[in-house]
C-alpha cells in the first residue's frame, strides 16, 4: 500500500507539469486504463479497434479496466452517424467504453456533434487527449 | 545507484495496482526493453518489425536490450508456418527475440500452435499483452 | 513543486538504467514533450503527422510543448529533398519541430544528409530514438 501511495503522489507530480492534465485518479496506471488511436480512414482497422477493446474488457473484466477510443484525422468516419460500424460503436458505448472524436478535425471536416453518432463526445484535440492520458499513466494501443 | 532503486520501487509500485501485471523485474525500463506490435496483415510491416528489431540488437547490443515482438488481428499471418517472413521469424527467434501470438485472435483463426512457427510463444490476449508491458516500463513501438 | 521534483528525480532514475538514454531535462513529461513516428511510405500520412504537430502547438502553445518527428523506413520519403511534403515539413522546421531521419534507414537507401530537406537532423536509428524518448517520459503518437 505504501508503493501504491508513492505512485500515485510521483505520477500526480509528473502530470502537474502539464498546464491541461488534470490530476491523476487513483488506481490509474496502463494496466488498468487504456488508449486507443483511430486515425485511419480504413473500415477494418475501426472494427479491430472495436474487437480490441471487447477483447480487453473480457480478458480484464468490463468494470476493472476503461477504455477510451480516440478518433482523429481520417479516423473520424468511424463515428459518423453512417459509418460502416455504427452498430459497433453503439456496442461499445453501451459496454462503457468512451468514444471521442477530434474537434479540431470535424472543423476541418466541417461536421457537428449532430452528425456523429449519439453518445460520442467531442474533445478539443485528438492528439492532445492521447498525450493527456499517457501524462497520466494510461497505456497506448494504435490498432 | 540509489536513484536506480527509487524507480524500481515506484514502478513496482504502479504496476501493484493492476490485478494481473506481473511484477517488475529489476532493470526493465523504457531503454532496456521494447515491444513491438503487428497487427496489420501486411508482409511489408512484418519485414520492417523484423528489421527495427535487428537494428535495435545491433545498436543496443543483442544482450542489453529486451525485445518482444507481439502479433494479433490480420498481423498473426506474420507467424504462420507459411509465412512469408518465416525465415526472418526464425532469425529473430535465434537471436532472442521473444516473439507471440495473440491467442483471441488464434482463437477466431481456428489455428492451433501446431500452425505457427516453431518457437513462438502464445498469450491469451495480444493487447493486454502490451498493456502489460507499457505498465512494467516497456517501451512501445508499432512499426 | 515538492512532487515535481521528485518526479524528476525518479524519472531521472530510470534513465540511468539505459547505457544511451541522455540526463532527463526538467519538466520533460507526456505532456509537453511528444515523439511523433512516422514509418509508412503513405505522403497523406506525412501530411497527418504534420497537422498533427502544428494542431498539438496551437492547443498547448508553440513554446509549451516540444514535438519531434522521427522518420524512419518506408517513412524516410517524407525528408527526401524531392518530398511532396517538403513545403510543410521547412513550415515544421520553421515552428521549431525537430524533425530527425534514421541513419539506419538512410545508409540502407543510400541517403546522404545532402539528399534530404535542409534542417532535418540525423539521428544514429530511428527506433532507438523513440525509445530514448520514451524513457525520458515524453509521449508517442504514431499518426
Amino acid at each position: 500500500m505504501k508503493q501504491a501511495l508513492a505512485a500515485i503522489t510521483v505520477v500526480a507530480g509528473l502530470a502537474g507539469f502539464g498546464a491541461t492534465a488534470p490530476a491523476l485518479a487513483a488506481g490509474e496506471t496502463a494496466m488498468t486504463h487504456i488508449v486507443m488511436q483511430v486515425s485511419d480512414g480504413d473500415p477494418a482497422k475501426w472494427q479491430l479497434a472495436l474487437n480490441n477493446a471487447q477483447n480487453v474488457q473480457e480478458a480484464l473484466g468490463k468494470d476493472k479496466v476503461t477504455i477510451e477510443i480516440v478518433a482523429y484525422g481520417p479516423g473520424l468516419g468511424m463515428l459518423k452517424s453512417e459509418s460502416k460500424v455504427a452498430a459497433g460503436v453503439n456496442g461499445a458505448l453501451d459496454n462503457n467504453v468512451k468514444v471521442v472524436a477530434c474537434g479540431t478535425t470535424m472543423k476541418k471536416m466541417h461536421l457537428t456533434e449532430a452528425d456523429l453518432i449519439g453518445g460520442v463526445s467531442v474533445v478539443p484535440g485528438g492528439v492532445v487527449e492521447i498525450m493527456t492520458r499517457q501524462s497520466q499513466g494510461w497505456s497506448y494501443v494504435r490498432p
